[in-house]
């Protein structure tokens, strides 16, 4: 009898955690595992923000795929994906086709930009370790300018980011601990920066509960961030954005413009012809795509629906983690022939949202935390996700634990 | 009797060696001094295009000039000179204007464009902190944007470094030796880094030792940098340089074009209505200005001819330190009443031009160095100015002791 061929498609944090589970309980010959991703190494999505403001450096955040797997048990192919035959049960890199039995679509996200003209062109995105240490450059290199230049160009030290979900404001708290640092450095007096956010939204951190979000609002403008909520951005340029409020419209002069507004699926979901919003896929109760049963999709990939509200949970890290592990013992049950499996249940124990280093907003297994406590408990979720992932040795040699 | 007031107009290598001199011998009540300068700090030009090359840090080489000078004796004056005005013995700041009695001109040096077209506007120059992070960002920001941006645009990899003189060399020495570590930081393969020197004369360093520019050369070429010799730039533009050799032109693509073939002295000189060439003044045989004898020029400012040769000797740092000594030494000679003071002669200790940290070529003493010894020499030299600066203190701090 041929061995069944398991294929995870992405090695962010649900991918990742797939194999790990996978690895830890399959025997060597089993199965057949093999791990699909783009580059080389995993990174941390939910540290992106920190190495795009410079408070983190990028190496920090990131690690190399083979040093977190089984080599015994898991096959790691460097290398993108094209497309997903449904059909044929096969996966079309560039250069190879791979056959399975089970796939795990975990590819993550791209980024939405709602059809907005000129943000792909013009606006840097957090989006992989690439866009992240542009974004860092970007800023530094500006500020450099605007010096020696000798022109006074203040738009070189405007920034304007677009959108204040959770990346946006977690972005600001990182970016508002550094400019004093940048300011220093460059010789660059403080009053002349300014920092813009621009959300669509009355509110910053919708569904956020509202003494937070007011604590994060005063403490991110204590720090002179300006923010114009009920504030659409029409159009991005070379020279900046031009958002409307209401019937009004005018222009924001920039030369650092940052959209943190919209995540949507990897675009090969729908080039593979699957069934999609955005390219995400709304999965069934055991996380495949219907009726495709050896087909699974998490994190980014996937649409989950909420019973209660009939909403979609938002794709949190938490989620791909716990999508992860659910798929990977599903599919090693069905393997060894079991086939009333539990659905998923999602187990929501907080979220916190990070303002700089040392504090933050949060709710941490239905309680409210605030500041000090906060930023603690992110530190704590942070270190927890790389024990997850790369057991102990990842988690002193990567984890976070500054004096605070 | 009023006391005579002496100016000191720029804290570079030469006025701040004078400044050092005449707070050591003169006593409190003997004299006013006043040193004016730009920043508030001093920075060492010769270590400029390690900053540029990113491998030093900026702030390394940079002090603040009040940390240098006798607060007792020495009154200073951040501010930038607008003009000299030598018939009414006065120095006009942007704000306020200064009666002297003896002035220093060491204003220091600006680009060189030699008039071609685009020079001022696309191309970075090794001149000052302010130019020299800039350089360092704009590299960083260039590989960067190359693999965030997805386009593979070769000309962001390409850099072009106008000019084979000393600056130009001891810069590709450190951006070599840095190049390596950022393909390992932005992921690119060092294949596609392509760095190319262009230089009007058919030699590299004109004027050194044959067999040492031979040595730098392939000590270069095996580092990866192509040399087009006899070569002119004719032209820069945003997209990178129109060179021209014999009747042939052609474009150069790159992103990054650093000028580094020609200091001028400062535009003050000429407005100022001094006889000039290039903004540098031939003084006499006491560091003088013609026929204005309370009134030096030294370094970039000056231009010394050498006996022998009937040619300009280079502005160097080395001339500008022993200029400072000597004008320092002959106006409180003056000033004590002495009006028979020795010219100045300047003693060449020799020269090294180093190829980053661990390799060089030189002429010390008349003895040909080169390798491991040159760099040596180098770091005695730097060591050498950093404590004729700041005595002690400033050596430790600042001083290059790394190991080699």
């Amino acid at each position: 009898m041929k061995r069944p061929q398991i294929v995870i498609l992405g090695a962010g944090y649900g991918g990742l955690r797939a194999v790990r589970i996978l690895q830890r309980h399959i025997f060597v010959h089993e199965a057949d595992i093999y791990l699909i991703n783009k580059h080389e190494y995993h990174h941390e999505t939910i540290w992106l923000h920190e190495a795009s403001a410079g408070t983190l450096g990028h190496e920090q955040a990131r690690y190399l795929i083979p040093d977190l797997i089984d080599k015994l048990k898991v096959h790691f192919i460097p290398g993108t994906v094209e497309k997903i035959d449904v059909e044929n049960k096969k996966v079309h890199l560039q250069d190879r086709k791979i056959s399975f039995d089970y796939a795990i679509i975990a590819l993550g996200g791209e980024v939405e930009t709602f059809g907005i003209e000129g943000l792909k062109e013009f606006a840097l995105s957090i989006t992989n370790i690439d866009t992240a240490r542009q974004i860092k450059e970007h800023i530094e290199y500006q500020f450099a300018t605007y010096r020696a230049e000798g022109k006074a160009d203040d738009t070189r030290l405007t920034i304007v980011v677009g959108g204040a979900g959770f990346t946006g404001i977690e972005f600001l708290g990182e970016l508002t601990e550094r400019i004093p640092k940048l300011c220093q450095e460059y010789d660059i007096p403080q009053e002349k920066i300014k920092v813009i956010c621009i959300e669509a939204m009355p509110s910053i951190l919708p569904g956020f509960d509202r003494d937070l979000v007011a604590y994060a609002r005063s403490f991110l403008e204590q720090r002179g961030v300006e923010f114009l909520l009920g504030t659409a951005i029409k159009k991005c340029t070379e020279n900046g954005v031009i958002v409307s409020k209401g019937d009004i419209q005018r222009e924001i002069k920039a030369k650092t413009v940052l959209w943190a507004a919209g995540v949507r699926g990897n675009s090969v979901i729908g080039k593979s012809g699957l069934p999609n919003h955005r390219n995400r896929i709304a999965v069934d109760s055991h996380l495949r795509v219907p009726n495709y049963p050896f087909l699974y999709a998490i994190g980014d990939s996937s649409l989950v629906i909420e019973p209660e509200t009939e909403r979609p949970f938002p794709a949190t890290a938490q989620m791909a983690i716990q999508q992860g592990e659910y798929v990977a013992n599903d599919i090693l049950a069905r393997i060894r022939g079991k086939t009333d499996t539990r659905p998923f249940v999602y187990q929501h124990k907080g979220t916190v949202c990070s303002l700089g280093k040392e504090d933050g907003i949060g709710v941490v297994f239905g309680k409210k935390i605030r500041g000090y406590k906060a930023a603690f408990m992110k530190k704590v979720i942070d270190n927890r996700a790389l024990f997850l992932k790369g057991g102990l040795t990842l988690l002193l040699k990567r984890g976070k634990f500054r004096p605070y």
